[in-house]
């Protein structure tokens, strides 16, 4: 696969802002998180609009159209640019990204309009989205296995990168991890589901799928969106800082996922819920909890 | 206008957990926020789904329709209601709110895919977003004004609001409240963008628009999107709790809105950032800081 452009690498921008403090009104210079929208095509046909942090657009399309059901492996993709602003291509468009498919037939806009939310037979409600997802991904066989001491241990990894990344306080973070708790890379973005789609084109193009032997961490929530995610790239252990929602927690269950969230660990102290998987977990056997 | 058919209360689910803390694993049961698809639909035709917590559907629809241009005053509802699972109507379809519009010109589908993300004459960025939601949304006219004590105080309301509501830690909220600081009303939802959809869809309903003497609390980060659903129901004054993006900045400042975050008051300690609109903050002038 071939990239032409360089990727930009992730987007702050500057203002003059007034802070309040304790009745004390200053002027200073404030640094924001970036925010614009992306268009990403297949073969130049328009799939999505998505308002997003610029900074890894290709891992972002790539990411996108793979946990979207789209295309299924790198091979899919014969290359990606962002698309000239003019008829000379002397310029190009920063938030236009275009993905030559290698097999003409993945350019199938009905398909992409048939999303996973879409009703089906039996109506529209959360057992309904999650078939649709499970029709596109099979439930997860990874036999993987991280110890709580792991689990504990990621969050600082996330927030020290972070810190390097970006002061602005305003960006998601998703961050792979092995069974080990070494962090193999994180993403950032405004827009919680676009740092996931970026985590895992990341993976695509270093052709690294299924990622059956990683760890996600998610920043936030998790919610049925980063759950599906995960699951179309094959990761068996998800864990988010915040709390997961209903229909995360019966995707999980249903797909043979872990899903730990609510993790805190501060000095020595620290604790995390196990809402689907124990079994993954050294130490939930012998604790027969699972 | 009319409703047939109950809104429902916002939904929880339980769930049996396994909690980890310091080496200990107890089992036990936790609250999860719902979260389900929506399906909204103008005279039958479907205009979107969204993954939201059920409750206060017809305050969703409502707001979501007037929120991204398609209907613009609450005449222009004639009724809605859950739809019907089966032919004889006997049982409702939760997941699905109908609106039947007064006029039927409003059944556009054409206009609803042109959303304010779509690419313009002069390709598509962040300005090109701004001008196309400004074609839809006149500037903030509004003379509102509040006090640096105001605003320090709505957190602390919305959390105890939350609290009565919700255990789940799981759930954005959104909140109304008057120039003085006296809470209208607070909506929650997994879905950040959904939450203020339907603070707007309940003060539609009760024929309150525009809300240019209201103050609109979110309790995370403030998005492009949240902005502009903001501007399309004419608020003039936005606080979120956490961080703006720098989209979110700039239609703020284009729209004559003010934009306040970062906001934190504990123990007669406070402080709070403004991105945009300083003027409307009583203390402000006297600070010569606009």
């Amino acid at each position: 696969m071939t990239t032409i452009g360089a990727d930009q690498a992730i987007s702050t921008a500057s203002a003059r802002i007034v802070a309040w403090e304790n009745g004390r009104w200053t002027e200073r210079q404030d640094t924001l998180a970036g925010e614009e929208p992306l268009e990403i095509r297949l073969a130049g046909c328009s799939v999505a609009v998505t308002m997003r942090t610029p900074g890894n657009d290709f891992d972002l399309a790539a990411g996108f159209l793979l946990t979207e059901g789209i295309i299924h492996r790198r091979a899919d993709i014969a290359s990606m640019a962002h698309c000239p602003a003019d008829e000379h291509g002397l310029q190009i468009e920063p938030n236009i990204v275009n993905v030559n498919p290698s097999d003409p037939a993945l350019v199938n806009p009905d398909r992409w309009r048939r999303n996973f939310f879409a009703t089906s037979s039996c109506g529209i409600c959360g057992k309904a989205s999650i078939e649709m997802v499970r029709q596109e991904a099979p439930a997860i066989r990874s036999e993987a296995r991280i110890s709580d001491d792991t689990i504990l241990r990621l969050e600082a990894q996330l927030r020290a990168a972070q810190a390097v990344f970006s002061q602005t306080g305003g960006l998601h973070a998703a961050a792979l991890f092995d069974l080990r708790g070494h962090m193999v890379l994180l993403r950032e973005d405004v827009g919680r589901h676009n740092a996931v789609d970026k985590v895992i084109g990341a993976m695509l193009h270093r052709d690294r799928l299924p990622l059956d032997t990683s760890v996600l961490l998610v920043s936030g929530r998790a919610s049925f969106e980063i759950m599906q995610k995960a699951l179309m790239a094959g990761i068996p252990i998800v864990v988010a800082v915040s709390a997961p929602s209903s229909l995360a927690v019966e995707l999980a269950r249903e797909s043979n996922m872990t899903l730990v969230a609510f993790l805190r660990y501060k000095e020595g102290q620290g604790r995390f819920n196990v809402y689907a998987g124990a079994e993954r977990i050294v130490g939930a056997q012998e604790a027969a909890i699972v």
